[in-house]
């Protein structure tokens, strides 16, 4: 069969599945998804010996530490991966939540209902964990779900696949709910985009350079799981014991994810006073600083230049760009102009400053006097996610089990005709 | 000026005028629209005048009466535009409105806002009042709109656009939040489609070849909205003379809109008592029937042979799709492939039945004993639409104010850092 017609298959299967699954009970979900979750400790040895073909490849080819690291899988891990499809079992089922009911003069009851999306194309890169965190989410919101990895994943995508696929087998749930496109060609990404006819939604997650493919190709309605270029506005009426914790958490507790901070705004009312010792304890705990003119002109050791491309990267390492503007008005615009509607957060004691900065600010997570790091499924207590949205459309910030569902409406009438 | 930096220039105008726009009080933008309505009654005369343009352009080309009927203006219809949107001005603003409000185990305080979308590019065919519709639910909702209308309508749509833009002058609204694409190349659409960086949602209106040129080419998320083949379904324990009232309203009362009847389902149960008066009903009011061969078998003259083609054919005509089905599964698995996830009734009085229908079929809107012509954001009580989405993401359905909004979170601490 050539590429076309098996994605075709696929996604034909997927799209049964789907309508199926969308009819099937909360407890019939939340037991396949436990079933999977042992699936995956009495398999580990499996896995782990299919993960050591993708670091072997990855060690051959010169890979960045960083990424052996998300890439290896222990049993510690794997514990993880089982611990979080329990956890997922026991959420809340969102499916069936009446968000709306209301009544019409003309009789007509109408009631706004949640349900599922139907297929679920998702596309990744790297962190095997995000095959069963997915197919978990996917499910226990009613979603049949179509996983695409990435090639230096490749065996332990295919390996967590089997293991949970085949775990199905013994439960309510259509085995073919779940698919994996094994088809490393990149053909296979652009035909599955295609398929408007059988897949919902797409998710990428991953690289600038993979979600640029998705949004370009894709016919299917994307949501994007793009850069996180966060700020923090130390404002001149910050608390700057306080803003110098948040800055420090905010880029170096965990400096490789979307949620750190990767430019620091600093008023030029407090900035001589506040840029030398941040600018050291940063420094000190390895950090690279790259300084507007105005911020080299206060601390002159250290800082290198940064250029214009500074204030739009995103480094995900122990970099930060620094910039000394003139008042709120210039955090606000150098945020809505360089960010990328991520998370951005003020640090103020004036109440004022702060409702100004939640308004104008135009991010999925606004914050005041709090780290950015705190933009997550888990952090805000949806008890999951599938990633963090940058996109506006249907679902923004930390996506979890109800933005992975839709509503219909259900009207209810006793012959009703239109005049 | 080349085409893609007028294109671009006008996007990034309209980008600013959004960030000022979501700040603006209810009090400004009911103001403004109110300001529209009474220049469209004030400048009837002129807009009259440059429809007539379109009109002698249609003529000479030829144009289907249907579509002439569309495009013509005339002091009642501009009447209808103006009040249509003094009802905008009064429906209650959604901007600002909190969604929920959590406080977390660290104090963090958690609020879900709705706020604007941002940029709304519509393109779209034909009517007129979709320009003067689209502005005011646009700015009501913070939004600001560029409208890209079809050669067809091009005088009329720059005459009402000028004399809308005139009437913001005298107010708060920055006259660049709306935009209107005088272009009549295509490629003017195709570069709006690819300005992700400035656009944020695209809603195409009208026909196929407009939406999947649309959904092809779009780097930014569309929403579409997209045909309607509705259906109904008479089960073998529908109350006939209820069965026959929504059949023939759902068909014959309005036959040219995206929300009446394309196919009948009829239960074999039923099919040979209910066909015979039902059809004869139709055709005496002018209906063309295109029958399955159970149909044909049932009422021999005057039904035309319906092919596979029919059952995925919106003819907004007065022309019916008839096909007899096994059972209730049956007439949910038609749907289910040849529908278009719009409205889709069934008339039976039996509640488990209904209850089924009401499960499985995946569309927008889905009826008990109701014509599918009540899928209408007025008579859904929302005061309003832009359109009925038949997308699964964001809008489904009827898409009025709220619909074209999204939100951000708001988060409040005093300090908090992640550990």
């Amino acid at each position: 069969m050539v590429l076309r017609d098996q994605m075709i298959d696929m996604t034909k299967k997927a799209k049964t599945a789907a309508l199926a699954l969308g009819l099937i009970s909360t407890r019939a979900k939340n037991q396949a998804v436990s079933a999977m979750a042992r699936a995956l400790i009495f398999k580990s040895d499996y896995i782990i010996a299919q993960n050591k073909k993708d670091l072997t490849a990855a060690q051959r080819q010169n890979y960045a530490k960083a990424l052996v690291d998300r890439l290896t899988l222990n049993a510690k891990k794997i514990k993880e991966m089982a611990d979080s499809l329990l956890e997922t079992a026991k959420l809340k089922d969102p499916i069936g939540e009446e968000m709306a009911s209301f009544k019409r003069p003309n009789g007509l009851l109408i009631k706004k209902v949640r349900v599922p999306i139907g297929v679920i194309g998702i596309v990744y890169e790297s962190r095997p964990n995000v095959t069963s965190d997915c197919v978990g989410l996917c499910l226990k919101s009613g979603n049949a779900v179509i996983l695409k990895g990435g090639r230096e994943a490749i065996h332990s995508n295919q390996a967590i696949f089997k293991v949970l696929q085949d775990a199905l087998r013994k439960t309510e749930i259509p085995t073919q709910a779940i698919q994996l496109i094994s088809s490393m060609d990149r053909k296979a990404v652009e035909i599955l985009l295609s398929l408007e006819e059988y897949v919902d939604l797409i998710i990428p997650r991953g690289g600038e350079g993979l979600i640029r493919f998705v949004a370009e190709h894709s016919r299917i309605p994307v949501i994007k799981h793009y850069k996180g270029v966060c700020h923090t506005y130390v404002s001149d009426q910050a608390d700057l014991a306080m803003a110098y914790d948040i800055c420090f958490n905010a880029k170096v507790q965990r400096p490789g994810v979307c949620n750190a901070m990767e430019t620091m705004l600093v008023d030029k009312g407090v900035a001589k006073e506040f840029l030398p010792q941040m600018l050291t304890g940063l420094r000190n705990a390895g950090v690279e600083i790259r300084g507007c003119p105005r911020t080299r002109a206060i601390v002159k050791d250290g800082v290198k230049k940064a250029t214009e491309k500074d204030w739009e990267e995103e480094y995900l390492d122990l970099i930060l760009a620094v910039k000394v503007v003139d008042n709120l008005k210039g955090a606000i615009d150098h945020i809505n102009t360089f960010g990328t509607k991520h998370s951005d957060t003020i640090v103020t004691k004036d109440k004022s400053q702060a409702q100004e900065f939640l308004k104008a600010v135009d991010s999925a997570c606004v914050y005041v006097n709090a780290s950015t790091r705190f933009t997550d499924g888990y952090q805000f207590g949806f008890g999951a996610e599938v990633g963090i949205s940058t996109d506006k459309i249907h679902a923004r910030g930390p996506m979890a089990l109800a933005e992975l569902t839709t509503y219909k409406y259900l009207i209810f009438g006793q012959g009703q005709i239109r005049q």
